[in-house]
């Protein structure tokens, strides 16, 4: 059977992503990472989720020991937004330096040692644009970097990268989740880590944008 | 002045690319990583070599909870070789998937949070082409996929990686290091993690190999 690496926050889309892999038919193994991020919530949602599904997880921790994200400063404020047309089109504050590239280099070491094919990874351009490391042409940059830089590729079996999710809005995005059966009760979006989603984050506002264009209710809300 | 993050495990040939930054006038930020490699001899040497340079260290700790070479498996048997001649030329045991990937996110994340222009990196293909994450082309595409996906790239500042030892042969690596003053007798190679270098994994060969070569006694053997 086929096997892939799913990067898996425990949020909405990597949680979608995922069932999207296993719907491709892929035997799937999850991959999360607790980096100092403010809040350990995404983590155990992740958990929750794969062990519903039997999919084998792994967790990476570590900490970046620089500054320089709003997402790593537990006591810093994180921006907040009420209305996702004005979010800004640059990079957001929570952008967290060569995080995607850190996140798909452990999903590629991980997809060697497994021998997958292929690693699936809930990026999406279309609602924010602000992240450089979400877009179509870094992960094809990325993408060829492995296939010069691992054994797999040296060896003519190089690692795809699957980004299902990249071009769907978040409507699409919960649409897609709701055909495939996604317990979105089970995910954890928001970046702060309260009882119940702050709703002004990045985050929480896309989220919420998605339901309510997609006329469903949030489970997580209810 | 300008800055560079230097990758440095502590070893003879990542020591040198930290003494070629400093010749080049970078103000150096040094990395290393402790990821369950069988032994913490060499970031001790790194610590201590950055401590007497006065150089800021950054350690990144982490688990990779795959399997996949032999540098991770602490109990298992490193290759020896005891000709430098005979070593095989095709990706040696001690690969570790994605591993220098991983590493250079990390250095990425760390020139986008400090501001530093390059990366110097370590790698050296001419004695031992195995490892398809030294090579040219690899850190090539590496360094275009970084361009593109991160903030620095996206506001044209791109980060360029240095890999000044890349085309040398360690004989060279050897009187590089005594012309920039490297201490030898702190830099650990041997993968093993003895009170004195193993003489017959990889690294120990070649490193015997560019002392020989140079017409030079290794400090660390005498």
């Amino acid at each position: 059977m086929k096997k892939a690496v799913c990067l898996f926050s425990g949020g909405m889309d990597s949680a979608v992503c995922l069932y999207c892999a296993r719907n491709e038919g892929y035997d799937a193994v999850a991959l999360s990472f607790d980096y100092g991020q403010r809040h350990e919530k995404e983590v155990e949602a992740a958990h929750r989720l794969t062990h519903d599904l039997g999919v084998p997880h792994h967790v990476i921790r570590f900490k970046l020991p620089w500054k320089g994200s709003a997402l790593l400063e537990r006591d810093g404020k994180l921006p907040e937004y009420r209305d996702p047309e004005k979010m800004p089109k640059t990079i957001p504050a929570t952008y967290v330096p060569a995080r995607n590239s850190i996140f798909l280099s452990f999903a590629f070491s991980c997809a060697e040692a497994e021998e997958a094919e292929a690693i699936f990874f809930g990026a999406n351009v279309l609602d924010y644009s602000g992240y450089p490391d979400c877009r179509p042409e870094y992960l094809e940059a990325f993408t060829e970097a492995m296939r010069r830089g691992t054994k797999a590729g040296a060896q003519g079996r190089a690692i795809e990268i699957k980004a299902p999710l990249i071009c769907l809005s978040k409507k699409e995005i919960v649409l897609l989740g709701r055909k495939l059966g996604v317990p979105f009760e089970k995910t954890w979006s928001c970046y702060a880590g309260g009882e119940r989603p702050c709703g002004v984050c990045d985050s929480c506002v896309l989220r919420a944008k998605g339901f309510r264009e997609a006329g469903l209710e949030d489970p997580l809300l209810s």
